[in-house]
């Protein structure tokens, strides 16, 4: 198998701490967005969509998109669980995952790429390019602060974003939650339940690598 | 169980049809987006982010989110498989899902939501309230135009989203490429692989509840 990486992008990072979580060791190749190379012919050659991650099955199917590879992940290498054990197990981690994706990860890159000057005209991560949207910037921060309270509430009555036990569901939160420090934004100091679980998380050997 | 649906949205009509690809029968209840129910108080204390579709399962859980609702009862009843049976399968599986969310039912939802006079203040779903941001419904109706591009090309190759058998991402797929009406947008006539993907999953009873 081969994975594609890129250490900035929260993204890759998901990706890289599910298969961190699952003990696999995978060999790597670093792709910089930084330096455009995900728009590179050699790698689009790879993944025609421009992005990371992207996983090469021991099939030699390609995998683009963080939820595709931790299904294949799940499937393929079982224990531990980070996607449920039962169906209502199941349901509740894709259930909060895509919560966190459209209240957390979507606004914090809306935020992000619709206003910094090394995004420009690159609103949209992929082949093609978007100018960038300043209401859009705008309105991503005022759902972040909502987003923020939202976690704050469900992290009051649950130890982890899904249920009982750790989960995609927590990988996918702890990543948009680091990155959102690239928009000057973080759990408010209030927020005792967030930020005692982010320590958790960040405690992890898989969220330092 | 109990499944909370709305037959004008297409995010409900993707989890009805899911649940008639699997031959099941569920006590079924509508809540009228056109009436506001979704932001009833009642409907709030089933699901207070106020999205349809809902499955309450049969063992109490409340799941919110296409992707929670078919992962449960893919898990529950996994006869036929529909999210794939190999791990590739089910990766790659989960792959076109998310492009096409991305690609296609993201780009239509912000093209509509942005524009008609129905949605005013209605940007995204849930909750809370947004403004409309016009330049958003512009560049959603440019997207879906790339979106019908990288459609056909992917049907050229293959004869199912996913690959050699239907699945989610079919349901996904003919879901919004079917609700881009809304936005007067249609498979171009010279698409003939779109076109005929799209008749033969006309064809099937899911797609006619």
């Amino acid at each position: 198998m081969i994975f594609y990486d890129c250490s900035t992008a929260p993204n890759p990072r998901r990706a890289r701490m599910f298969i961190a979580e699952k003990g696999l060791g995978i060999e790597t190749r670093e792709i910089s967005i930084a330096k455009g190379e995900q728009l590179s012919e050699s790698f689009r050659a790879v993944n025609p969509r421009a992005t990371v991650p992207v996983l090469v099955t021991d099939g030699g199917i390609v995998l683009t998109e963080n939820l595709a590879i931790a299904a294949f992940l799940e499937a393929r290498f079982p224990e531990p669980p980070l996607m449920g054990r039962t169906p209502d197990e199941k349901g509740l981690v894709l259930m909060w995952n895509a919560i966190v994706e459209q209240q957390g990860g979507a606004p914090i890159g809306e935020a992000l790429r619709n206003s910094h000057p090394a995004f420009k005209d690159r609103a949209i991560p992929g082949p093609s390019n978007h100018t960038q949207i300043p209401e859009l910037a705008q309105r991503g921060r005022k759902r972040v602060t909502s987003f923020f309270e939202m976690l704050e509430t469900r992290l009051t009555e649950s130890p982890f974003i899904a249920g009982d036990v750790f989960s995609l569901a927590d990988i996918s939160t702890f990543v948009f939650v680091d990155f959102a420090r690239v928009i000057k934004m973080r759990i408010p100091e209030n927020n005792t339940a967030s930020l005692e679980w982010f320590q958790a998380i960040q405690s992890r050997p898989s969220a330092n690598l």
